[in-house]
């Protein structure tokens, strides 16, 4: 997309679109492209010849034998133009446009290909229904904001590859035909026409093979893998992503991390930007503590601060009797949140007990004093030490909630979101990068009543947390951690489970019997078996990353041909019907 | 797999097993690998220590404290060696070896893991069944013959996509889950959940994708796709396989060829090989006269001759015949072939008769005189042409055809594979790249009686022969071409039809009516009406391609972990079968 770019000089063309400046003055050049736009101008007419990396200004006087040509060339036909570069006379100088200083004045013009009407006009992105935008995917991705998050994404992608190809890793293709594997959803299948009955699925990760391959003595693997899950419809999702995987024999999380750590700053100084390694590390429960979410936006400074000390002798009930039960109030500054309406507070009210906290105490800093519908219950004293504690300043509002640390952090979490989005505070970086370590290895699964994997069945117990498999499992923390950019989990991985002894305990105690773990994860199981080396990796959403870097909500932005939240594709209609022979041949038949 | 790579350190070693030289001696350093092989010598243990990267000789002395643990350490145990490097005695340095001028001192050994006995032994490949290999293939990868072909694999994959971003192609990811596209053979369906009754597609190709984005102005594509085809059973397919795929815009053929052969120059100098550029072309026709073939093996300067001029008079009916019937005598020699007996002359007579041939003229040229069954056919003077003509040396045979140049080209093409696999002449260039154009743009279908594509449906006929698609669609030619690399078919490639006239006339041609051209080709035609630039590219098969650079016969030596020609990957049991409640949400029943 830039001028410093190898030639792309071809049988048809000698420069692009976007190249051309005073320098070649008086050359004679022939570009392709398409007629983006034309005007009459006291008779002269002017074409913006248009493609990938630019536009240049083609001129067709009234007395050229091209006029014509120009003349009948309808919006979106495909021209080639050979002509005289000339520098554009000084007022006429376009400074907006790389090509504003010359225009190409045309002796030849030939129609490559006519176009019909587009039904939707390329300028006009907001007007235009996305379903209309998804069915002509091809007439969308003219578009140069969407072309250019494509370009970059190839590019960082490039990045990606150099940067691990320099540290050694084995780029190593792992199967698309395979073996269901738990990863949480469910499998897409194909099925087997040489084996009728029989299914393939499509990778929901590259994590079984991943494992296989450092027991294979690859030593360190990455892949741009291709992900598929059937997921259930929701805003966002795509049925394929893409994922920057990797995985190192001999390694503890932070070599994990500072290959991670190593490969972000190459991406972000690859469009210009810094960041600054090491990122950041927090432990689960300090950041659901603090920020009341495992993917908190550190772009932002709020911070949830415990302050149960200020109100150890309190008569408000709300606050004794949560300190009396064992839980602590805990408490959330918004800068400038004294300009919220009651019912503004209200809502914030309604947003924390939906998030699970029984209330909401609010106080506005104002005037040099605070006020609040509930500051009766609060004395002078305990006043003044919020108001320390939080360091309130003139126009602040504070919120407090009292309750089980596990139970206030997710709704103060939800506030903070909240407060982010309605009073905007300054960022104090532009990318906050964190990594969340040692969450809990197991969780109760609310259906079963079993332990069940929070992250993976693979990850890693801690060494020092291995005697509570035994007696109290819940409390087992795990080797994996989290890579959070602004908010967005980009990234999970951990430290595996080498040994079979203790990835059988692990499968154990999700309540799988000897035959299920052999049937489910025998071939990881037995592999285990042969020599495993200690080893730990990461995947990290690679359409997500570029999503945050393109700026787009959606990450159909910054995907060649996304589906639909229903999972179809617009442009080609699939998915689709089968005829009667193929589905005999699969030995398959369609049942309501 | 080089010492020249850089710090592989992580938290639990501080070298790999390749790296240590006599540089490191007095050094105190940290292995982690395999334990390989031990030996037992005057009381002190040797072990050797395997990682990707190399073998390490570790000591234990008898009166050490590690003793008891190497001791103990079975074979594939995963150790970490903490110890002193030394230099070996002189006479004990093995120049093998890239680390054998040290050894490792150990002071202290840690088990990682332990391991079961291996069901083979690594050091035997030729004795191991392959479905053996290939349910262990994570041991399999152990060996390091099998590891070096995935890691140059890894690393020429980087060389494509360097030097194709250097050239400003964009890497775009095609979808995985996609709508059928008619490329030849089956595809593999993915039924949806979703939508109940509907099916996507695997992509056999990025095809109609790649064109898709040449319309949407992406100008320069290129990935490394993942195609699947369903086929039947075949000996060396792979259900799944990768081509190095691309696509430019404002392109003729030699653009495209110019970028390949770029692209083979790096990958070839990446390995330390060279490749001329460019690369000898031929037409089809051409080369069919010429080797018999339309994938010659050029290593081999064998070509086949007319020699119709010399048997004009001849009275020979063999020669006579064919030659009143408008066809031609065409001869191959075979340089050493005198030393052919009767037996062998029989058995390549039954070859060219099967490759369509009527039969097979042979002569021996020995003592400075020929010598053949049907020599009494051929006059003095014939003789002496026909030495003249093929140069021919003592010892050296000749074999002759007549009928129509069509019907013995491929019969002579079996011939001179079969005369280079038995004659082994001499190799003129180790490799051999060709490039096969203007192929005929369409064929009758055996079954049907219509034209059908004979590459791709979307290729361009020749300009020139455009006229003949309404008088002699036979006749015309197209803008295709195949890459060939020592007899291989590396790469297909064309110049598409961009506009949707043309292609309609074409899928005419196939028999489709326009109702049938709209539910096929829908997408891709009606796309090419919004100013569809001219455009073409190439897709070459990445696993043959690095099978040739491997010397390897099977593909699945390259391929991380392959399937069986059944289909089936013997180490996850894939295909398998899916429970009833799957097939339930998928609205699936399996039929007989």
């Amino acid at each position: 997309m830039t001028n410093n770019t190898p030639s792309k000089k071809t049988a048809m063309r000698t420069h692009t679109c976007g190249e051309l400046t005073a320098a070649n003055a008086g050359q004679t050049v022939t570009l392709c492209g398409w007629n983006d736009s034309k005007r009459n101008h006291g008779g002269v007419l002017f074409i913006n010849l248009r493609d990938l990396y630019g536009i240049t200004q083609v001129v067709a006087a009234p007395d050229s034998p091209v006029f014509k040509t120009a003349e009948e060339a309808k919006s979106e036909y495909v021209l080639r133009v050979t002509g005289t570069v000339r520098p554009r006379p000084g007022t006429n100088a376009n400074k907006n446009m790389p090509t504003g200083e010359i225009e190409l004045e045309a002796a030849e013009i030939t129609v490559l290909n006519t176009s019909q009407p587009l039904p939707f006009d390329l300028g006009a992105h907001a007007g235009v229904n996305e379903d209309t935008r998804l069915k002509y995917r091809y007439l969308d991705l003219r578009r140069p904001q969407v072309a250019k998050n494509l370009v970059l994404r190839g590019r960082i992608a490039n990045v990606v590859r150099t940067y691990l190809n320099r540290l050694d890793f084995n780029e190593i293709e792992t199967p698309m035909l395979t073996k269901s594997t738990p990863e949480g959803a469910r499998d897409f299948v194909v099925p087997s026409r040489n084996n009728p009955g029989t299914f393939y699925a499509l990778p929901q990760s590259p994590q079984v093979f991943k494992q296989i391959l450092m027991i294979s003595g690859m030593d360190r693997y990455f892949q741009l893998a291709r992900a598929m899950r059937d997921e259930d419809l929701r805003a966002d999702r795509q049925p394929e992503h893409t994922q920057i995987d990797l995985e190192m024999s001999y390694v503890d999380e932070h070599d994990v991390a500072r290959v991670v750590e190593g490969l972000m700053g190459e991406i972000f100084a690859s469009i210009g930007e810094t960041v600054t390694a090491p990122f950041p590390e927090m432990e689960f429960s300090d950041v659901m503590l603090r920020y009341g979410s495992d993917k908190p936006d550190l772009r932002y400074a709020l911070e949830i601060k415990d302050c149960s000390s200020v109100f150890k002798t309190s008569g408000f009930k709300v606050f004794s009797e949560a300190l009396a039960g064992g839980g602590a109030v805990r408490g959330l500054k918004g800068a400038g949140g004294a300009a919220f309406s009651r019912g503004d507070m209200d809502k914030l009210t309604e947003l924390v007990k939906k998030a699970g906290a029984k209330g909401l105490v609010w106080l506005r800093y104002k005037d040099g004093k605070w006020e609040s519908p509930t500051l009766k219950f609060i004395t002078d004293a305990e006043q003044a030490a919020l108001k320390d504690l939080f360091e309130m300043a003139e126009g602040d509002a504070l919120f407090l909630a009292a309750d089980k640390p596990a139970v206030i952090a997710p709704a103060l979490g939800a506030l903070r979101s909240e407060l982010v989005a309605r009073l905007k505070p300054a960022q104090i970086k532009k990318w906050a990068f964190l990594w969340v370590r040692h969450f809990p290895l197991l969780e109760k699964d609310a259906e079963s009543g079993n332990w069940t994997f929070t992250h993976n069945p693979f990850t890693a117990p801690l060494p020092e947390d291995i005697p509570k498999l035994d007696t109290d499992p819940g409390a087992v923390l795990s080797a994996q951690y989290d890579l959070v950019l602004n908010g967005v989990e980009l990234g999970s991985g951990s430290v595996r489970n080498h040994s079979r002894a203790m990835q059988e305990k692990i499968f154990g105690l999700m309540g799988y019997n000897a035959e299920q773990i052999q049937r489910r994860f025998g071939m990881i199981v037995n592999a285990l078996d042969y020599g495993a080396p200690p080893h730990g990796g990461i995947g990290m959403g690679f359409d997500r990353l570029i999503g945050i870097i393109c700026g787009t909500d959606s990450i159909r932005d910054v995907i060649a041909f996304p589906k639909t939240t229903s999972g179809a594709c617009l442009m080609t209609d699939a998915p689709s019907t089968l005829d009667e022979k193929q589905l005999k041949e699969l030995h398959l038949k369609i049942i309501e």
